[in-house]
């Protein structure tokens, strides 16, 4: 039996520390927790790290402060368009969805491409019409986002864990915080499209799988597709590893950066360590920025990143659950 | 100054001889040579690799027997959805579109992303938009398709190069020889989705580009996206290598194909040669059939495939072109 493994991202970036209160930090920390305990106890109980991360990038989607199901931002239309992509490492098999709309969990959907269809990459109204077909679980717009993040905003403000003069600095310390934007009015705008959730996972018979899922780029125009539905960019796994990134999409297309790491370890027989750090040092070189997290068929696992935050969690020996935000590894 | 190479792809899969007339032959090779033709002069007067195989890529859309621009095959909804993806292994700098309608040369919308936009791949309608915002040359339905290849059949006919009893078998003729589809009642059917055309060139300071183009699957659904857009693994070019592949897409995704080229020689230190045989061994390991052109920097040229043929050209020294359509390497 192997050493089961799992590890978690929710999105990288500039998180800068004097924009954040201790009950923000509290309830980003749950949001991956809460990720974690639902794949570990997938993995726990034997089941397959291809349920286990998709286990795991529901709660995440789920959890309305990452950029990714029902916390994604809008596009320059004002719409919530989400990107997400699974793949199986034992099977070698895959799955992705692009631009999906009102798809309540897009990986669940990405991972009936892979089991229902001969594609890996479904786009558009196509992939929404599969999804219909599917009769997954849709949910309507209000869910996605304004209406809670604008009542969370109000909550906060009511129990002081918010301590500003108007909504409008809300707004930018929320912006800040989880790399998204709410009101294209604002002046503050994020400098970098980073927010995504993923999910690694080795399972009990060594078995590697990896998700990732994105609502994509804040204001982005003209049907930009990212890393995160592309299948050796923004996430990959085969029986070597698998890995979920996440960060400035163009630039892991460019470096091709999720299956790097695997290439590191296949031909030049390096750890996973060492091959996520080299693969992330490529990244700094093209002057990309961002992060990946990463596990081994051993259960070793990496969370390696080159900015100034990434929301990451693993699970370490006799289950004890850690998380970490700062580059300082806490 | 190093030495220029280059080499074309018109796809790869199920090319009977026995279903091929010397005058279709000699068709197909003139549409192979006058790619190279477009890619070599750029090359031989000092232009860069990037216009090379933009040049060349251009030629082989407008050639209309190969599925890509003009010759396009038809989606389940009876409309043309082509995809395309450029890449500078110089800048490691990369454009690529998927469903674009209408544009006459969708290699050359790419280049337009990939220097006009911060984007890769745009997708779906917001590429239709970005390509009427650039202005490029748009043309109209009966331009892609039937209107043409039926024009080209009664040509055929009337010049006694095609000898069958009516216009089905004509159409089963085409279909088996050029991997596409024209009459969806039709009893015979490709059975791969392999229409693709690519160019891949080493100009004269040793740098590198690849270009991929095609006009999709026949009847394809609900917004299926193949390996050709997707950097990495239908289109790929940096320092090393440059890489454009065609064949069943989905495996090409799986196995991150084009990179997988490079990391080869990259990380085993293999030449172009040994690298693109591995690559194809394991694509050929995973039940994926096609196969792909390369050039490395030194101006190596290497054209793999696994399966019964691949329509495929290069310059060998002293600019003389060669084509080759079969397994036997003629």
């Amino acid at each position: 039996m192997a050493k089961i493994a799992l590890a978690v991202h929710g999105g990288a970036g500039t998180i800068l520390r004097s924009l954040m209160t201790p009950e923000l930090e509290a309830e980003y920390r749950g949001g991956l927790e809460d990720g974690l305990r639902a794949g570990w106890d997938m993995l726990q109980r034997g089941g397959s790290s291809l349920d286990a991360v998709e286990a795991a990038v529901v709660s995440l989607e789920d959890f309305p402060l990452f950029n990714a199901g029902r916390g994604s931002v809008f596009t320059h239309e004002g719409k919530n368009e989400m990107d997400a992509a699974i793949m199986d490492g034992h099977m070698l098999d895959a799955g992705s969805v692009a631009f999906v709309k009102n798809v309540k969990n897009p990986i669940k959907l990405a991972r009936l491409v892979m089991e229902k269809t001969e594609h890996i990459l479904l786009a558009g109204n196509g992939a929404n019409e599969f999804a219909r077909e599917m009769a997954v679980e849709f949910a309507d717009d209000a869910y996605f986002f304004t209406e809670h993040r604008y009542e969370q905003l109000l909550k906060a403000r009511e129990e002081g864990v918010v301590q500003l003069d108007h909504m409008a600095d809300e707004i930018e310390l929320l912006e800040a915080a989880v790399g998204s934007n709410i009101n294209p009015e604002s002046q503050i705008r994020t400098p970098k499209p980073i927010g995504t959730v993923g999910a690694v996972a080795c399972d009990v018979n060594g078995r590697l799988a990896a998700a990732t899922s994105t609502g994509g780029m804040t204001n982005k125009k003209f049907g930009r597709v990212g890393d995160t539905p592309i299948i050796g960019s923004g996430n990959y796994a085969d029986p070597v590893c698998a890995v979920s990134c996440t960060g400035h999409g163009e630039y892991f297309m460019r470096g091709v950066t999720a299956y790097d790491v695997a290439a590191r370890m296949k031909y030049k027989d390096l750890s996973l360590e060492d091959a996520a750090r080299e693969t992330i040092e490529h990244l700094t070189a093209i002057q990309g920025e961002g992060g990946l997290i990463a596990v081994d068929s051993k259960g070793n696992v990496t969370l390696p990143f080159n900015c100034e935050g990434m929301y990451r969690g693993w699970v370490a020996e006799g289950g004890v659950m850690g998380t970490a935000i700062y580059r300082e590894g806490n």
